[in-house]
């Protein structure tokens, strides 16, 4: 049942042993809602406790000190930044099938919980739970508004997607007022960059292959890469974004080597639709990112989405 | 003279036939805001003009559509982000001594105008000039907020940097709800790459090299890596800023073969003063960004830059 934020800041008044359950892979926003959450709650005397099927990155360390989860027997599970249950991962699986409540921002949520607080026009679950904690007339600390910024920085490249919106910045001026670090998170998000994460892009650009008169731009990264860069997958992020932002490129394509193939991940310009060019390699997605599996050597894989593009870009 | 925003808004209400001048080498800042007084002017049925030394890059067309500069004799000169005179450049250099006018955010301004209207807790003279048009009850149409909007989010690196304040962002909103198309502004000034400069990066990087157990970052941009990727000096903006970017990295360092030696670019982390280093090779800068030349190869480079840094790195 979708519920408004008025219904979801009584919820969480009258909830009592409250466990906050974020996305596995946690990112940004999941982690920077649910800690937020639970201080809030834990401001009002509750007993809460964040959950997470994978370990908390080390980057969030800021708004984590001193955390320690409570134990205690749970009487309201909220998720927080969570679409699909799927997404509670191995650690947190239990709790399918019993969540409360769920917050969340993304047009994809599979209205699994009891009830439902999603609102996608907000860049980031911390943008909604700004308006919740709003509602609940509960004090945003320094601490809190480090939490909540920190959602809406992470799921916004730092204000630079079009999912923001003039909310989100009046948002963001609302939360630097009551003490958030922005630069010093944004400069921990956004400025550093690990020592194998340049290595993979050294790596990665030296396979870089235009096509299709430079409207095609193509990259690798194979096994080896991650081997000599040492790269873990969450280093990553974001590589595949690369050759789509090369001037005048219309079709970015990442080739990641698996045992049998190439997992192939294709960024569009608004003139070519990803997920058709996609489907005709067995795959799908959406029209500006898509993704498909081909079988065979890298020089098939390569020769296979030429093939594919063909009909969508001039030669 | 220093004068407020309000005498500001009272002296340009007042002015005829009007000079804008931009500065040399015009970034998104004083492009941006230059472009919005114009238009604001021209609203009150104004005569006014731009003129910059140099050409206006192309990557701000959008909000230059049509623009003409008029011929009149000018009767009141405003500089707009112009640092000092010296910054007018020769295409301008006949207004030095000249402006009447000075609306600026840098705390190095010089004071060379009859008036001044400066205000370094800006992230932008555009943030400023928001407010000098809310004096003037200006109406802000969706071109003059994009203009607007385009100077605070050059000036600030898309909201990252630590010269955001809270009125950055509402100031933002504020220009988002008044029709600045701020994703697609974002994505021409952050996302996209020349093809050049997706060369110089690879070619670059290729020759990084690491110092005092990683500490030290350095990078050469050759004059052949130049003209091999093609790329033009305002394609090398913030490569410098690539070595430091990297995660332990104390000191980055960026040497650029000149004639007879090389320039050299040094970027600190807060652990040590930039300037102090420079210092030994008779250079000098900031404490977090500093630069000195270094005569001779590129090896006599390195290691005069090794050396001047040994007394303030651990080996
Ligand atoms: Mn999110
Ligand atoms: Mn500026």
């Amino acid at each position: 049942m979708d519920i408004s934020v008025k219904e979801t800041a009584r919820q969480l008044e009258r909830a009592q042993d409250v466990v906050i359950v974020a996305h596995k892979s946690p990112d940004g926003d999941t982690l920077g809602s649910s800690f937020a959450l639970l201080y809030a709650l834990q401001a009002l005397g509750k007993r809460a406790r964040v959950e997470c099927s994978d370990p908390f990155p080390k980057k969030y360390e800021y708004f984590l000190k001193g955390y320690q989860p409570e134990g205690f027997e749970e009487r309201f599970v909220v998720s927080v930044d969570v679409a699909d249950e799927k997404l509670f991962g191995p650690g947190t699986g239990h709790y399918a099938g019993k969540a409360d409540l769920c917050i969340d921002h993304h047009q994809t949520n599979t209205d699994y919980a009891r009830c439902r607080c999603l609102d996608y026009g907000k860049a980031a679950t911390a943008q909604l739970m700004y308006f919740i904690f709003r509602e609940m007339g509960a004090a945003v600390t320094p601490l809190i508004a480090d939490c909540l910024f920190t959602g809406i920085t992470t799921d916004t490249g730092c204000f630079r997607y079009t999912n923001v919106t003039a909310e989100t910045h009046e948002v963001a001026a609302r939360l630097i007022g009551l003490g958030a670090q922005a630069g010093e998170i944004n400069r921990i998000m956004f400025e550093t960059k690990s020592k194998s994460r340049i290595a993979v892009e050294r790596m990665v650009m030296e396979s870089l292959e235009y096509d299709f008169s430079g409207r095609c731009a193509m990259i690798c990264i194979s096994k080896d890469i991650l081997t000599r860069s040492g790269a873990s997958e969450d280093e990553l992020e974001g590589v595949s974004a690369m050759p789509r932002q090369i001037e005048g490129v219309m079709a970015g394509v990442t080739l990641s080597e698996r045992e049998d193939g190439y997992k192939v991940s294709l960024r569009t310009s608004e003139q070519i639709d990803a997920a058709e060019v996609c489907a005709l390699l067995g795959g799908g997605g959406h029209a500006r990112a898509a993704g498909c599996f081909i079988s065979g050597d890298l020089n098939s894989a390569k020769a296979a989405m030429r093939q594919a593009l063909a009909g969508f870009l001039p030669a």
